[in-house]
């Protein structure tokens, strides 16, 4: 069958020809309908995740996907059924998170992550996974269910953002999103009915379809390159939540003196090593007496797909539209892995 | 009456004759009766926090206090009843925080802090304070309950840490307390119950008082000289829990490291502009793979108060003893005052 992977000393995707997979007990066969591309499948061709599937000399990428149950093979999911499957899977001997429904939480070296790490992704015609990482869906979802991965993140880390300040009265008037990728428009979308102004932070030149989609929910786009995240509390306004999807470092702490008395930062972006210089003392005493939280926050677990799939369903369709911009067929790698800043999501149809 | 104060353009204290207050309407007259002497004294004393109250020459120091009811002044206090007040209090036209009980919470600028910034502290014969921000407290703690207010601050702090983590099982284990003051071994003593393995970090040679506490717990006493906040984490082990109360702030980003997955570091200190090298990345990346959070936490309002009296009523009586080492009164001021490091909690007494 086909499937999208990178090689074994290669940074770029090709085009293979692989056995289709066998389930075992407890997993349904799928054919894949859609997978979505996203960063994090950069940085794994980059190398900058963990290992290769034990034994194999490529990786099949993509980690948000969209099925249909070819074979349900024992378990309880229907021929036909629409599901989308998580992404973590424990490694041997690591079972003790998942059995308790939160492999979201379970520490580095526990867990292996389909098409990120130690095991294979989506990007494949068939693939097979435990029912138990199975989510299912609509058959309305069958083009936009790739978004329910992303925003299980945005959920989580949300829910994590709101129960650090669940002891006192904190509602959200002011939120600013860093980064106008897929991931951070989709929590701008997300934010709308909770906060009454947002922002989105971007370097990006007009016209550009990321900064039309900001304006056109009414939220004000914020161009780093003129504006550095440390001022934007003086030339906007302090932000009562920050939801950082750049991976840029130094956001995070510039993220402290942007939040509002009381206020949390949620960090999602995962940077490389880089050092560099911060007002530490300052930065300290503005976490402390302005009772601020800074945040991080990694992967969902099932309730945060279900939730997902809810805010999904709530979303305005000219959103989902705009923000699924390409779709490719497995042939046109080249063109779906090319990062044009036209684009903001970009899916692969195995259809 | 006696009063112990600092005078402008002064940094030491001095021993002063001022009017004795009188209780405006809903203010009860008090008669102090013990004072506790802290870090945030000596920032006072160096200029560090706000403003001396308004018109005033001089600052009254002190915000950790007893004191017993003089003059209920027709609110539902007693005469002769122990209580220990607050903190802060709303500035002009802000009491939009203290209105809903959560004075803690509010921003700079819309409060004063007794002792500390723009009103009298407790360190006087008399003091007035509505009654609203007294916590009544039983006999027994004459002598002790100058701990309550510390203790109150630990308590705040460790339920936002708690909420923090609400979302999912989190049962802290091993807890380190940066700082060997009277705040971090009270804080120390308050977690016994809760973890199982204890630290406290601290720079001093044996023989030490606080050492020979710290390991009275069974704790492990961490000397900084020699092991860095940054290395604990490989020499002991990393840590669910970490509380700062050092003011030191490389400590707020060594504590990133030093967290286990799933952990949180609370801050309390309030350091002043320093700025240093930290490999960002690497600590941003820290925090979000190991889903970890960061928070500051000042002040405390009266459900914390509350909890410390309860809390204090349960620490071993060995652990009071050893901890208030000193007792002054008025005129001993030069004695009180000077930080030698075999004295833990000093009081002044004014009985």
């Amino acid at each position: 069958m086909n499937a999208i992977a990178v090689e074994r000393g290669e940074t770029e995707p090709s085009l293979l020809d692989v056995p289709e997979p066998t389930p075992d007990e407890g997993e349904a066969l799928l054919r894949t309908l859609r997978v979505g591309i996203d960063g994090t499948d950069f940085e794994v061709l980059d190398g900058n995740h963990g290992g290769f599937p034990a034994g194999d000399e490529y990786q099949i990428l993509g980690h948000e996907a969209v099925c249909a149950v070819a074979d349900p093979n024992g378990t309880d999911l229907t021929e036909g059924e629409l599901v989308v499957p998580t992404v973590r899977r424990p490694a041997e001997g690591s079972r003790e998170f998942f059995d308790r429904g939160e492999p979201d939480m379970a520490p580095p070296g526990t867990y292996r992550e389909r098409g990120i790490e130690g095991a294979h992704g989506f990007m494949a015609e068939f693939v097979t996974t435990p029912a138990e990482f199975l989510v299912p869906i609509p058959d309305a979802f069958a083009e936009t269910g790739v978004l329910i991965e992303p925003m299980s993140n945005t959920v989580k880390a949300l829910e994590l953002a709101f129960a650090s300040r669940s002891l006192f009265e904190w509602e959200p008037e002011r939120a600013l999103v860093l980064g106008n990728g897929p991931l951070g428009l989709l929590t701008l979308a997300m934010l709308q009915p909770t906060v009454e102004r947002s922002y989105c932070l971007g370097r990006r030149d007009r016209p550009d379809p990321t900064i039309d989609i900001i304006e056109e929910f009414g939220a004000t786009y914020v161009d780093s390159r003129t504006t550095p995240v440390s001022d934007i509390a003086d030339i906007h306004e302090p932000m009562d939540l920050v939801y950082e999807a750049t991976g840029h470092a130094k956001h995070a702490y510039d993220t402290i003196d942007v939040l509002a008395p009381n206020g949390v930062g949620v960090l999602l972006g995962i940077p490389t090593e880089w050092t560099f210089d911060i007002d530490g003392g300052c930065l300290h005493r503005e976490l402390v007496l302005g009772n601020k939280a800074l945040l991080g926050s990694v992967n969902s677990n099932i309730r945060h797909f279900e939730t997902a799939k809810e805010s999904l369903e709530s979303l305005p369709d000219w959103v989902l539209e705009r923000i699924i911009t390409d779709v490719y067929s497995p042939t046109e790698l080249e063109a779906a892995f090319d990062d044009s800043p036209d684009r903001i999501k970009r899916v692969i149809d195995f259809t």
